[in-house]
C-alpha cells in the first residue's frame, strides 16, 4: 500500500492505494461515530456492497443502493439519500461512505456537505477515472438541466480508499475514461509523465497491476499539490480543468449518459490542442501526438457527429470558470505546460470548432 | 448607523444598523462582480424590490420572487433561484442578495453556498427575528420533510444590512416571534439585558426606534460574540438553540407554516425552562418571569393543542445537536446562564410534557 497526503491544514486526508483496501481495517480507523451510511450504485452493489458492510461490523450501517449513471446526477437522487439518512436518524456525527465512480462520489460528497449542513465522508473509487480524479480534491455536486456540476459544494473527504483490485471488473469503456484523466495529467503538467504514459500504454489498457498503481499514484500525486496549493480554485486549480469545457458542452449537448464523461474530457483535450495549435503554440506534432495518444487509449477525438459550432458556444458560456461572461478555456503553452487563457480569440475558437464538427 | 463586525478571519464581515439602508450606497460597495440576483418574496417584492434594485443601477441585475412562507422552504424551491440564475448565465463572480424574512434569508444563503460550488451573498433581513438572528452567522438551508432545517450548509454573507425602518410594516404578529429571539438572548447569557427587555418591553412593541436599534445591536453583538467563537456549532453556538429543540418539534408536527418559528420558539423556551426547573436548576418564579415575558410579547407558552408528549419525543430525536442518537437540550442554571445537556433524566422530561400538553 501507497499512501499520499493531500495537505489542507485541519482538513488534511490521506489517499490509500493498493490492493484489497476495500474491505480494509484501516476503514474502521478513520470513522468518528458509531453511525454509517453506505451509498453505491446498483451495478456496484452486488459485486463490493457487502464486503465494504462485513469491514464495518462494529458500526450501525445504513445502506443506499441508487440507479446506476449521470441522468440521475441530480438533486432529486439526493433526496434518496437525505430520506434514509433522516429515517434512520443520523446525527451530524455519522460518516456517509461513497462506494462508486464520480456520479457516486460527487453525489454522496454533495449530500454530505449539506446534510445537517455537513457531516464526515469517505471516497472509495471504483472507477479508474474516479481514482485518479473525482474521489480527490472535495469537489461535490450534481448536475441542473441548464448546466453540469451548477450546484455543489467544497467538502473535503476525511480518507480515500482506493483499491486497484476493483479494476479488473471495470469494463473497457471506462478504462479508457479514466485514461483521459491520466493523460491529462501529463499534458497539463508534466512531459515525463506524458512519455511514460505513452511508453506504457498498452500495459496500462490491459490492467498492468504495477503500471496501473504508478500511473493512479502519479495522477493523485498531482492533484493533492494542486489541490493542497488552491483548494476553491482561486487559480492553479482550474489546470485540472484541461479539456473539460469543451468536454462538459459535449456532455451538455447529448444529455447526460450520451459520452462518459472521460470520452468527452478526450476530445475536448483535443479541441483544446489545436486552439493551442491555431493560437501559434503547439506544433502539428503536438497536436498529433495528443490524438495519437488519445486514439491509443480507445477515446474518441472528434464532437460527436451532428453537434454544431453553435452547440458548443452555447453549452460552454454557462462554464463555472468564466467570470462576468468571459469565457475562460486552458490551453497549452507546450504538450506538459497549461495555462488558463480568458483572451481566445472568438474567429480562432469558431475556425477550429468549424473544422473539427461533422 | 452602527456597524458591529462578525471577526471570522478571511470570512469576517460587517453588520450594518440603521433607517434608510435598504437603499444604501453602502450595498453597491460590497459587491464583487457585475451579476446580482436580488431574491424576495411575493410579500416584500411589492414593498422594498424596487428600492433595492434602483440602488445596483450599475449592475447587471436579474430578480426572483418566491412564493412566501415556511412551507415553501424545501430544496424544490431553490430550483427557482438556481435556474434564473443559470438562464442569467450568471458566473461563480455573482451576489446573491436576500431580501425578506428568515426563510429567505436561509434559502438564498443555501443557494449561494451551493450555486456553482459557493458564491458571495449579502443578507437584507426584512423582519426581527431575521434581523436579530438568522441573517448572521452564516447558517443557511432548507427544510426536509423529515426535519427542519437537515438539508444545508454554513456559509458567511459578505455584509448584513439591517434597515431599521422596514419594521414598521410588519405585522404585529411578525414582531412577536422576533422579541422570542430577543428574549432568547436574555436568557442565554445575559441577565441585565433581559432586565432590560422587562423594563423596554412596551416601547419594543410599539416599535420604537431607539428602542428596537438597542435591542437589534445588542443581539446581533451577542451573536456575533458566539459565532466568532464557534463558527460551525462545536460548542458554545449550540445555546443558540434554547427553545429551539422544542421549538422545531412543534413546527413540525403542525408542518411548517403552522405557527411562526418564533412562536414555536417562545413556548420552546418556557418548557426548556420548566424543565430546568424540574431538575432543580430554576425557582418558579424564574419559570413565572419567563411566561411573563413571553405573554407580555404575545408569544405563545404551551404547546399547541392536541400535541402529545409522544409527538414531541418522536421529532426531538432527529435533532441535528444529537449525537449518536443521545438528546441534546439546551438548558438554564439560571436565568442568563444556558448550558448544553445531554443527561436530562427521560422521566422529567416526560413529566414536563405530561403537565404542559393539553
Amino acid at each position: 500500500m501507497r499512501t499520499l497526503k493531500v495537505e489542507l491544514g485541519d482538513r488534511a486526508y490521506p489517499i490509500h492505494i493498493g490492493s484489497g483496501l476495500i474491505d480494509s481495517d484501516l476503514l474502521a480507523t478513520v470513522i468518528r461515530g458509531r453511525q454509517v451510511l453506505v451509498v453505491t450504485n446498483e451495478s456496484i452493489a452486488p459485486l463490493y456492497l457487502d464486503r465494504v458492510v462485513s469491514a464495518l461490523k462494529d458500526f450501525d450501517v445504513a445502506t443506499v443502493i441508487l440507479p446506476d449513471g449521470e441522468s440521475h446526477k441530480h438533486i432529486g437522487t439526493l433526496d434518496v439519500i437525505f430520506s434514509e439518512a433522516l429515517t434512520q436518524r443520523f446525527s451530524r456525527n455519522a460518516t456517509m461512505i461513497a462506494l462508486g465512480g464520480g456520479v457516486v462520489g460527487d453525489m454522496v460528497g454533495f449530500a454530505a456537505a449539506t446534510y445537517q449542513r455537513g457531516i464526515d465522508f469517505v471516497q472509495i473509487p471504483t472507477t479508474l477515472l474516479s481514482q485518479v480524479d473525482s474521489s480527490v480534491g472535495g469537489k461535490t455536486g450534481v448536475n441542473h438541466r441548464l448546466g453540469k456540476n451548477m450546484i455543489g459544494a467544497f467538502h473535503q473527504p476525511v480518507a480515500v480508499f482506493i483499491d486497484t483490485d476493483v479494476l479488473t471488473t471495470l469494463p473497457e469503456k471506462e478504462m479508457s475514461a479514466g485514461m483521459a484523466e491520466v493523460i491529462k495529467y501529463g499534458l497539463l503538467g508534466d512531459d515525463e509523465f506524458l512519455a511514460w504514459i505513452e511508453s506504457n500504454v498498452d500495459l496500462l489498457m490491459a490492467k498492468d497491476a504495477e503500471a496501473i498503481s504508478v500511473a493512479i499514484e502519479r495522477s493523485c500525486q498531482m492533484k493533492a499539490d494542486i489541490v493542497a496549493r488552491d483548494e476553491r480554485e482561486g487559480g492553479v486549480r482550474a489546470l485540472l480543468n484541461l479539456g473539460h469545457t469543451f468536454g462538459h458542452a459535449i456532455e451538455a449537448h447529448l444529455g447526460y449518459g450520451g459520452w462518459l464523461h472521460g470520452e468527452a474530457v478526450g476530445t475536448g483535450m483535443v479541441l483544446a490542442a489545436r486552439l493551442s495549435q491555431a493560437m501559434g503554440m503547439l506544433s502539428d506534432a503536438d497536436v498529433a501526438r495528443v490524438i495519437a495518444v488519445c486514439e491509443r487509449v480507445a477515446l474518441p477525438t472528434e464532437p460527436p457527429a451532428g453537434m454544431t459550432p453553435d452547440d458548443f458556444m452555447t453549452h460552454m458560456a454557462i462554464d463555472k470558470k468564466n467570470i462576468d461572461g468571459r469565457l475562460r478555456l486552458v490551453l497549452m503553452h507546450s504538450l506538459g505546460d497549461a495555462y488558463v487563457e480568458d483572451q481566445a480569440p472568438n474567429e480562432l475558437l469558431l475556425d477550429v470548432l468549424n473544422a473539427c464538427c461533422r
